[in-house]
């Protein structure tokens, strides 16, 4: 019963959130990108990233209440909620998610498993990515010796990481910085993890689909290299 | 009956955009690495490249035609194709297909998945090195501050990049050279993919047949060590 | 017989052993950082890590003789504690070990497989980091040329290299220090395995339930990305 | 019948080859690694060098003959055997193949896919690592702006280039030692795929005995984490 509450809560505001998260890395985006804007904009942007981050906050609350569990242990079971609660660049990733579940809701034919992983391993590295290079530029901005100058810099720095190519001509160097590219780091072995692991499943059921037919069936593995979608 | 039209049309000018892409490849190949050439030879090579792009641009206009879709249809169900169209670099790519097609056709014995895998990822990612090595090249000769300074330069960063060992001696400075690298740093990610798929299904299958059998069919597993073929 | 008396004594000096591990690699960590710290404390810290490596040295003689083997043999067939003895600051990975066999006996309800391989995965990575860092730093500190200048370099470089990222910004010029350059590298493509090994079984298994059943079960696979633990 | 002929020949010259790739590594390593030597000592290793590659290109043309093959045949069904042949610092790697076949060939237990795969991972890197670092200390010796100075940063560079971390604090700069560490990155892409391949291959196994089970064996899967050997 507070189960089925929760969901329904979760179901009811999936919409809202997911926009609210897109107007937090917007807005988020404005603050960091534009330091010559004028002063009234630069406001609205920090009263629409404070609201935004509000409102995850109101949602985190209300989501405890529906529960039912204690506080400790509710913190406990959705730590990777609450970390998303204190790092809400990371938030836009839940929007694949919404988007997932307005698509099932609606009953239209979902995507293969294997496309769906990468689905989510590609959107989720793209807003990391810019996340952190959003985060990145902002600490290295003013620091002495910094390698990082401009976004365009933060942006590539971003790419050699997360494909774990790592050039080293340009790399963060102040404390905060780091932090996030080591998190950039994780997210660059996970995304290797999600590509390695749906290619080598995807072999393995076409193998076992040939064992079973004798023969392959034809124009179901070369489709994959047809780039006919 | 229109995708058996539209399969006739790929499989007769499958022989004839192979050639017009190596061919591409080949001109756009002089165009950039021969900056000294005599003007009558530059404008030959100009002329081959512009031909050879016009011939994909119909093929992919009949194509359009032959499958019965409207236009916004197509280029999305198509997105594929419409991007080899719009960086022609790539199509090379489809010579493998168009080179599998023809040897199934004359009923030759086709190579093992795990061969053909391996096949098809070692040549795509040599001509996309190659394609992306002429790019960078072009982008970066003349660029203030550019490390990649000859076109064995841009070779030797594309092997380091595609191996995503990246070294950072050398590195793109412009933005064009930059995307470019970003492109070849996803396409080592899915090389490795490709290889590490590869592995572990071969081992997979190994075993399978290990357990069937109780014991290891003799020379059936270190074959792939044996370096006889 | 001899098995049991042997498998008695691993359980009993666990918790002990497991906590003398920790003190030699806090003691350790204090001794290389806190260069200015009073001469008691330094002292205290160095009887502390002789006592503890002591009791390790005790262990492994004790086993030898529990085992019933003779030396030569022992050593070779416990090749891993040997050299675990040898580099005791490898050994806090055993703690993972003891944790896990501490709840077992509890009887408390065990993660699954992949959980249980991402956690091992994860706590040496993090074991095997900080102590790499410690040595590097060590090594690294007085070096002419060195890069790695302060333990905060040390740990970020730790990170880049056990990511397989390697920036290349810092890195360790003193044969010493590249040894365990060398070994941390290693590290890393096992944890890069364990990531990648986990993933891919784990695509399978969820593959494999849907065949069965036909559908996908509800609330399985989306789970897993679903971030409610 | 030819077959069987070509098989007693490999049994037999498999010990002689073994033991002669052994000397040449060893002859070429002294050549390269010696300049300061007295005359007669490399005379010697020049002439164990040539002795051995003469071995090896006797061995080739009796294999030819033996197969009862024509030459264009004999050399593209036999292409790894070419190649190792033009360049027989690779030749070393068939050596854990030759162990294997004495050790089979006493009837001792082998050891299982997994570890066999890792020992000729494991192996054959060692091998290609300290033969590509001898390579390339040779041709960046003298070079001008050379990074590489010494064999020690040869060796360094290796281990960086094979683990695919890449720091970039060295790397070649001639063409034949690019052409070397371009070999070596493939190397170190076939290393990954075996590490991981084997990794997630032997995840599957424990999951799938699991799966009969209903419990976990004790003791199979947490002795991989042991260090009991």
């Amino acid at each position: 019963m507070t189960d089925s509450a929760l969901a329904r809560w979760e179901r009811r505001t999936a919409g809202v959130l997911a926009a609210a998260s897109l107007l937090f890395l917007a807005s988020y985006a404005v603050l960091v990108l534009g330091p010559g804007l004028p002063g009234a904009v630069r406001d609205l942007c920090l009263a629409v990233t404070c609201a935004a981050w509000a409102l995850f906050a109101a949602d985190y609350v209300v989501r405890r209440r529906l529960s039912g569990q204690r506080w400790p242990r509710f913190v406990r079971t959705h730590w990777l909620d609450t970390l998303v609660l204190l790092l809400p660049l990371l938030r836009p990733v839940r929007i694949v998610q919404a988007y997932e579940r307005v698509k099932r809701r609606h009953g239209r034919p979902r995507f293969a498993l294997h496309a769906r992983v990468m689905l989510y391993a590609g959107v989720s590295t793209l807003l990391l990515g810019f996340a952190a290079s959003l985060a990145v530029y902002q600490q290295e901005r003013g620091a002495p010796g910094a390698t990082i100058q401009t976004f365009g810099d933060s942006v590539w720095w971003a790419c050699t990481t997360v494909s774990s190519v790592g050039y080293g001509d340009m790399a963060p160097v102040t404390p905060v910085g780091r932090l996030v590219a080591v998190g950039l780091m994780g997210c660059g072995l996970a995304l290797l993890g999600a590509v390695v692991g749906s290619f080598s499943s995807w072999l393995l059921q076409v193998f076992a689909r040939e064992d079973e037919n004798g023969e392959r069936p034809p124009g179901s593995s070369p489709g994959a290299f047809d780039g006919k979608g």
